[in-house]
């Protein structure tokens, strides 16, 4: 039987990013951005305001002409205007006249203050509107002034970014109705093993049903990129091969579940070698997942990953994760790592790095981490729980409660710098 | 001018919910599901595993016929058979036999023991193959027992929750092909203000482009609706009226951005009085957004948010997003709230319950929260990096760098029951 060599996780990881590639972009209307990650930084066109502008509804006026003004000595301005937010002023303030101004609006031509409409009593005569104050204005006082929010030619979000609602904000007010984004790479899965029933077939001796391609799509999906399941690799060598190599054409990169141990039954360490695949590492010294294979063929990787549904999860998000960020042109390629306190014992001894599905807890400002129930290496349920991958180094004795250790957090659309150590 | 009288932020969050209606299901097939909120409780079909499963590649064995096996007495076993993964065996074992299995595969009947592929020594002779091993192994040794990992009957996921890909791998075990979810609410959206430029306009004095909608239809996408963007309101009221009363038909929320406030070009009010709508609030004691608006007709809730961007993010966040959350079937409807230590002093003393824009941090397994640059009212720039709305209550006169500050969380799928304090 064939003997694997174990490389480190860091090792693994570096050999992967080694061949990851280069990311493309695509251009979409604004309204198809949300969701996606910016192939383009997104710059401020104008400043903001563009315009000197009205924080309140109340009305313009040139403060020196406010001066005297006092709880005993009223100041009244004739209402020369109105304007509504988008409205533009077009006439010229005399002495001791006013504008009456909406929130937004532009502040007009040789006025240097807003008094708020709370702080003024109005009345009409003759025809004519007039407004009453009895406290001075300084000027400046309420504006907003051109530019004191962002001035213009700033980058304000970095390619790579993933677009939220705020930048999308930010894309609307500088008028990108189009943006680059990197375009989504479609990523296939095929899961093997002549032990899995589909999810809609009744339990049968001896058999599972195939969890790990519903998890991996979806996976897939949360990572920014497309999944196409292409359905179960057939047991006959020649089928298999020749389906591997048909969907290499279709995809940008594959991903297999199960077939890559040592057994009789696993059939990816030969179908790398028919195609001329380059194998990357067949071993990585880490639990669960340490028969995770990763080759390349044709400048396509394929991810061989464990049939077991935790390690099949955690060989995607250590390797094929921070491919799909690589590509979306993000700088902060892998899983955000924090420290968080261990709620409990964990004396499980290990010579490789354990990497265990806990759950993240807060309290009083401090990251708190339980692996409870989360070290079976075959426990599906606990993947429904799992906020974070806990991280220990091997050659350890354990670690107790109150340790510090690190969590890779995978719900979060930052990521992490490498290396993590 | 119409005088209004503020409520507190808790005041006006339990009067929406008072009226945020119920949830309805619909029923998907596993393809659909991720992303969505179940409708139904997941339960374990069966144990897992289903049956008592091989771990590891290797042979099954009666541990008794190993008993005497030890460095300097190996003990050698007839392989009577072999099963791959998927497989039953049909025999039954005699003394010194052993059966080839694969992991995952189904123990066969007798067995009681796994011996892994790497402890043994094979041969054949006479056309048997056999297989030695120097080491004695005990009843139950390397099986994975069936419902070790979960029992049968057990709840695994729990109505209202969010499916995540480890949620998808549990539908996929358990046979859910199809899977009850909540459905969509579809949230209507209409920006008022006839300031407001489309996107692809170009900027004209006093004109500034719609962010608001933009960025609203992504936090209604977040929040886990469907948005429907309907355009601008028309300026003249009757249009207006028109518009909105048609909306209603349409959609099982209605969200208005600006237009609320007490100003003259504000249509709002007049339309809530018109087609008679019931007004929770129209003053909210909150820093920004105090203007917001929240209004029910004929079964269906109308929120009002403030025109200006942060405002009109922090309202939506506030109180549009629980109500979609408890549709969804989520007990826990509300911004996760956690806290976190302040990075640096924020001395703006407010009568009011202040929300402010700002990033989130890790440090030594400590939460920091960072408002730098976050504290103007009107910038749009900033709520591109808002990870977190920091929550000041009024009445302090500011806050100093270490205090500790509650933050609540915008971009976690879990929430925080109500009340947060």
């Amino acid at each position: 039987m064939e003997k694997r060599k174990p490389i480190t996780v860091g090792e693994a990881v570096r050999k992967v990013m080694d061949v990851a590639g280069s990311g493309n972009k695509e251009t979409v209307h604004i309204n198809e951005a949300f969701g996606r990650r910016l192939a383009q930084d997104i710059i401020s066109s104008h400043p903001v305001p563009p315009f000197d502008r009205s924080p309140y509804d109340g009305f313009a006026i040139r403060a020196e002409d406010s001066e005297a003004a006092g709880r005993d000595n009223p100041v009244t301005f004739r209402v020369a205007g109105e304007i509504g937010a988008g409205d533009v002023f077009e006439g010229e303030l005399q002495e001791r006249e006013a504008v009456r101004i909406m929130t937004g609006a532009q502040i007009p031509a040789g006025c240097d203050a807003i008094v708020m409409f709370e702080l003024t009593a109005e009345h009409s005569e003759g025809g004519n509107k007039y407004m009453t104050i009895k406290r001075p204005f300084k000027s400046g006082d309420n504006i907003s002034f051109k530019g004191e929010d962002t001035e213009a030619g700033k980058v304000l979000v970095q390619k790579g970014a993933f677009i939220n609602p705020g930048v999308m904000a930010v894309l609307a007010t500088f008028g990108y109705h189009e943006v680059e984004v990197a375009k989504k790479l479609a990523i296939g899965v095929f899961a093997t093993g002549s032990e899995l029933l589909d999810v809609h077939e009744e339990l049968q001796p001896g058999k599972i049903r195939n969890s790990n391609a519903h998890m991996i799509l979806a996976q897939i999906e949360r990572a920014g990129a497309k999944p196409l399941y292409l359905g179960k690799l057939p047991d006959e060598f020649d089928l298999c091969l020749s389906a591997v190599e048909e969907a290499l054409h279709k995809v940008d990169m594959l991903i297999t579940t199960g077939g890559v141990s040592v057994g009789d039954y696993d059939l990816l360490p030969d179908i790398y070698k028919e195609i001329g695949a380059d194998v990357l590492f067949n071993k990585v010294a880490m639990r669960p997942g340490s028969v995770t294979t990763v080759a390349q063929a044709g400048g396509k990787i394929l991810f061989g990953l464990s049939g077991n549904p935790s390690a099949c999860y955690v060989g995607f998000e250590l390797f094929v994760r921070p491919v799909i960020y690589h590509r979306s042109f993000s700088t902060a390629q892998h899983l955000k790592k924090v420290e968080a306190e261990l709620v409990e014992d964990f004396l499980k001894p290990n010579p490789f790095t354990r990497f265990v599905r806990s759950g993240l807890d807060y309290k009083d400002g401090f990251l708190r981490v339980d692996p409870s129930g989360f070290n079976k290496s075959n426990a599906v349920a606990v993947l429904a729980c799992t906020d974070v991958l806990m991280m220990l180094p091997g050659g350890t004795r354990g670690f107790k409660k109150g340790d510090m250790v690190d969590v890779l957090l995978l719900d979060s659309q930052e990521g992490s710098e490498w290396p993590w150590d």
